[in-house]
């Protein structure tokens, strides 16, 4: 098994570029995803690992070895190596290679006759990214699609502060065009959070397909999602400060339409 | 009016360690507040302003001179001074030294006949209780009960991420017996989000007096808040990943009971 101890190691080198430079990931079409159980959900999530490096001391490769395709090469690191290649504050020690899905729009398959789905437009930072797939995998949602996304959504803050939803939900990224155009395909309700001429969003009825679509908290929604929008909706803001968590606002409409659904589909 | 440039300065020294250190704080009875907002919310919060601290180029003492209480002192520092104290990276170049409220039960006023209201127990992530008081004070629910607390109220992270929300909400500290007794005697109902004997969120009626109480994504509540509890509450997780962020669950369950009273009280 091949051995790697120094972090001027040319491979370890072009890992350490994934790590930081999403320029690096799109070319190599590669991410790195840390720990065991991450590891674990991005293989039941389909994801294809190339390479799994582990430093001895902390993680035996028996653990992942019969879970794991055999084309999957192994690769004993240092300590100093890993913790070059860690983002996390962990010691588990182990770190796999792993290759970009294209995340497309025709990829996106519904089981349900009736999907809920979450738009996210032009959201750039990747802590309220992973705490929406967070939300999303646990209202087991149809689909998350990132419109205008500003930030790669294999960037290792998302994967980290998603604890692995990033490998769970149905994802595809596009234009804010090409996925109005698809939700309207499926007919599928759009429903955009926004002030401007909105409803209360508890008052409207999300038992059909329906899109909830969430904008940044500094600039909102950009105008096509309130033109094209089957209804807009707000969440009463009944405080002193005029402003909301944008991953807050979307659980809180999402579960209200799980829970005009009885949690039932 | 006096003038401070060097941040070896013995009085900036102490305002440094009151950033930095819960028993310092504690000790002087006084903490700090950046920004113009964030000063002016914590005067309409009644808070009493002790010195203003500001850097001339980038701000103007008379922006706030006509609100401030004529005790209060006004100092000039330097930028170097400034960059020493400020805790966020901001260039609004105002710093207030506060005194620090009790924040004692006793102290807690209902003004509503059913008050509706949020109890976090053992919450230690500063982001996760800013988070909360932002969405307390975007329900405008009656008041915030921290239970056990590890973390001090006054501490940075917590003032920087409730982005002023400290300072608009009710808010009382003290140990799990105590808030129980309280809540206890006014008749709420002690909503304990847990999943061991609960039933859905949704099938609750929070119409009267009611508490959510939530705790700690890793440890969850304590016995007690499970035994004392009217009814305990679980949001149906129906995903790959088993967990919920906790500023994520209180803002579906607090939602949840603003929908059913109408968000009318």
């Amino acid at each position: 098994m091949k051995k790697l101890t120094s972090i001027q190691n040319s491979y370890i080198k072009d890992l350490t570029k994934l790590q930081e430079k999403s320029r690096e990931r799109k070319k190599k079409g590669l991410f790195l995803v840390e720990g065991k159980r991450e590891i674990s959900i991005a293989m039941q999530g389909n994801y294809e690992i190339e390479t799994l490096l582990f430093v001895a001391d902390l993680f035996s490769p028996l653990e992942l070895k019969n879970n794991i395709n055999t084309t999957v090469e192994f690769i004993e690191i240092s300590k100093e190596v890993y913790q070059k290649l860690a983002y996390r504050e962990t010691t588990e020690g182990v770190l796999a290679v792993v290759k970009i899905k294209e995340l497309a729009l025709n990829n996106i398959v519904f089981k349900n006759e009736n999907p809920l789905v979450l738009v996210l437009e032009g959201i750039e930072k990747p802590g309220n990214i992973g705490a929406m797939l967070r939300t999303a995998d646990a209202a087991n949602i149809d689909a998350v699609f990132i419109a205008n996304s500003k930030t790669d959504m294999y960037n290792p803050n998302i994967i980290r502060s998603s604890v692995g939803c990033l490998f769970t939900n149905q994802i595809a990224v596009g234009s804010s065009e090409e996925i109005i155009n698809f939700l309207q395909e499926k007919n599928i309700a759009i429903y955009s959070a926004t002030l401007q001429n909105s409803n209360e969003y508890h008052k409207e009825n999300y038992s059909k397909a329906s899109a909830i679509v969430v904008g940044t908290e500094a600039t909102g929604l950009s105008e096509i999602w309130r033109e094209k929008a089957t209804q807009n909706i707000n969440i009463p803001m009944q405080g002193q400060i005029d402003s909301m968590n944008v991953s807050v606002a979307a659980a809180i409409v999402l579960f209200e339409a799980k829970r005009q659904r009885n949690f039932s589909i």
